[in-house]
């Protein structure tokens, strides 16, 4: 659980991904020898802050978002929301402005968000919640489980896959705008049919932790009924334990391919998680495996 | 009318249109011998389940959702809605799972929809009205006309179309997604500066049954004016009854061929029903006579 | 001033700006031959009613959007806002329908929109406030300085501009819509990385009069924080007056370069106004001299 540790430490609220993409870059090109194929590496400028794999002769990408939510600063001590975060007064948030390191708690409330440092904060500085990774023999306890888990386990698919997409995106958490343009690379590239969103979703009145990996059927948006019905046939052959999801509410980079202009089925594939969008996102470990082995198993059998 | 009764009782809950796609081709298929000039049919896993006619050398698109509103069974008892139906308790739905044929009513309101099936539905399982259609001399009732009009004008428009393409969308209910892959396609094939929007609007305090069908000047978008401006002028020119609407909300495929990477013109064309997303739509003949010509004659003079 | 006043006086609510841009494209044939370099200009039908002009080698654009917001008639008397005006019983407004010219004023408010003009005006007729523009040492007030002033800072950077495109969209206030196929047709015939905005913005607790053009660190939407930095560094370099904005809400054509399926980084920069969306817009002479500085400067150094 190395990695999924140092992810989980990485800075990387909407917008401002740098150094998290540094990082998956630096892991991937210190691992990939030990990877049983080797992905053509699609890094730099020319793609913001993403990062595309390419193994072999791809039908299918799997998507992970590497932003997370955060807050922003705004003027005199005011506070403006990065996504969709959990307000909760007493809240520890840390960042960094050009005069030095930030460590601040939150004040007020949606309508009145503000911080208590000691200092103005530069504006626009973000400000991302205090990391305190959990774990036991159960459950993974931190900040920003959603979505260092479907990156983390993008990564673990990396390790055996011969043909398939491997994307990180961002600015997921804050409306998107990542995936028009990696899809419409991939396309040109080499095109896909298929899409699976490597994300976290919510343990509800039918999504149970411990329950298996879950595969959405719909969340705001719908998928195709004919692939979630392919992706659910396998899923029963695979024997890997999962549930099904149906929500009217929430999004992920599954809206983008369902508007993008291409015919691309697409699915979200993860696990569930409580205290969604705080710095004590909680999913259970037995889940998170049923996540990587799901998406080896789609990867390969799509 | 025997074609619009066929088309009336197809299932198609948006992303699963499979069933009326079928039927639509199949029609096609026996049908187009009559027709005067002879389409390049595009259909098939490449497009979903969408349908594309191109016939000569179009300049023009008429464009018919396929898809209906409906509802999507949740966990115990609970419904989430597809698209935007009006929710009635008592309401008739129908559909089918694994376990075979259901056919139940509506329970609760919006913020509590449940049915009262006598057994569990499986998660994700489709339900639409059931289906009642009700022709006198002067109106058509069922649930559905929106868009089985729209797709009823589109097939009628065929029987003698010369040059333009006629489309048979997907999702349209619920938010869309088939539309930028149908444009981006035609535009590669053999690209249109206009569209028209074959489906079905409002009578509101300015648009009224037997009135003609409506050529709209906006809903929640605005087509732009030099080109409203153009196809008044034809539709005065034609003799063929039809009303101007003016309103602030709804939308339909016309949103997407306006926020399309495509300079191309859209204007919404089609007949107003009273009793809107229910299963007793309303809509008199006249006005579907109405729309079909007027579809026909501007497919030939724009 | 003159070309200033001139622009404050064209008609051109959202979807109907054709007189906005015979006036723009007759400026700019009559006055290129003045300018330092000359460009290649992109206009006529298959650009409904935009603009582009092509200087150089363009790694980077300026959009300016050329619509404003405005009024269109419903029934009866009844009015529906073409984007989000400020709505004040008793304002002046302007237009024309085919029976002649019209001026009357609003009645009402939000829920019960209308006018009190001695006729019934056409369905779907458009009206503009009506202009009243007033220039003093410090100040000018008008409608529609929003974006007026932005078109006007653009046609300046076009006077000595080397490598660039300067860009005319519309729609921007209804939704957008223009942008998508402009970028397109950018991306085909010489890409560029970068976007800069010149559009108008709101004086808030945090953004004063007179003290400098704003560039903004987000609005609705987050502009990537590499690229931020990159052109407030530059903006420092400058010496031209400027302000950081971090705002909630709003947005601009930069929300479709965010969403373009291109990797494209794109910036606000404009001068702040009071009075937002009402005939009385108010703009300080000091930050409009800075928008247009910095326009230029960042055209030449980005």
């Amino acid at each position: 659980m190395k990695l999924l540790r140092d992810l989980l430490v990485q800075f990387g609220v909407s917008g401002d991904e740098g150094l998290t993409t540094k990082f998956i870059l630096q892991y991937i090109y210190k691992q990939k020898k030990n990877w049983s194929f080797q992905p053509e590496i699609f890094a730099g400028d020319e793609f913001h802050d993403c990062i595309l794999l390419k193994f072999g002769s791809p039908t299918t990408a799997v998507f992970a978002h590497i932003d997370t939510i955060g807050f922003m600063s705004r003027y005199e001590n005011q506070l403006v929301a990065v996504g969709g975060p959990e307000i909760q007064e007493g809240t520890l948030l840390e960042g960094q402005d050009s005069l030095g390191q930030i460590s601040c708690r939150i004040l007020g409330d949606e309508d009145n968000l503000r911080h208590d440092f000691g200092r103005a904060i530069e504006r626009g500085t973000r400000l991302a919640f205090a990391q305190d990774i959990r774990i036991d023999d159960e459950f993974i306890q931190a900040a920003y489980l959603d979505n260092r888990l479907g990156v983390y386990s993008a990564l673990k698919v990396c390790e055996n896959l011969e043909h398939g997409w491997v994307v990180f995106s961002t600015y997921e958490e804050h409306g998107g705008g990542s995936m028009p343009y990696l899809l419409s690379f991939i396309q040109q590239k080499h095109p896909i049919k298929n899409a699976l969103i490597s994300d976290i979703t919510w343990v509800t009145d039918g999504v149970f932790p411990n329950e298996g990996v879950v595969i959405s059927i719909r969340d705001k948006f719908i998928p195709r009924k004919k692939f979630i019905d392919k992706v659910v046939g396998l899923a029963k052959e695979s024997g890997i334990p999962f549930q099904l999801e149906v929500e009217a509410y929430g999004g992920s980079d599954g809206r983008e391919v369902q508007f993008s202009p291409y015919a691309i089925d697409w699915v979200f594939v993860g696990a569930a998680e409580e205290n969604v969008h705080t710095p004590n996102e909680k999913v259970a470990l037995s889940d998170l495996d049923s996540m990587i082995q799901m998406h080896q198993y789609l990867m390969k059998h799509l």
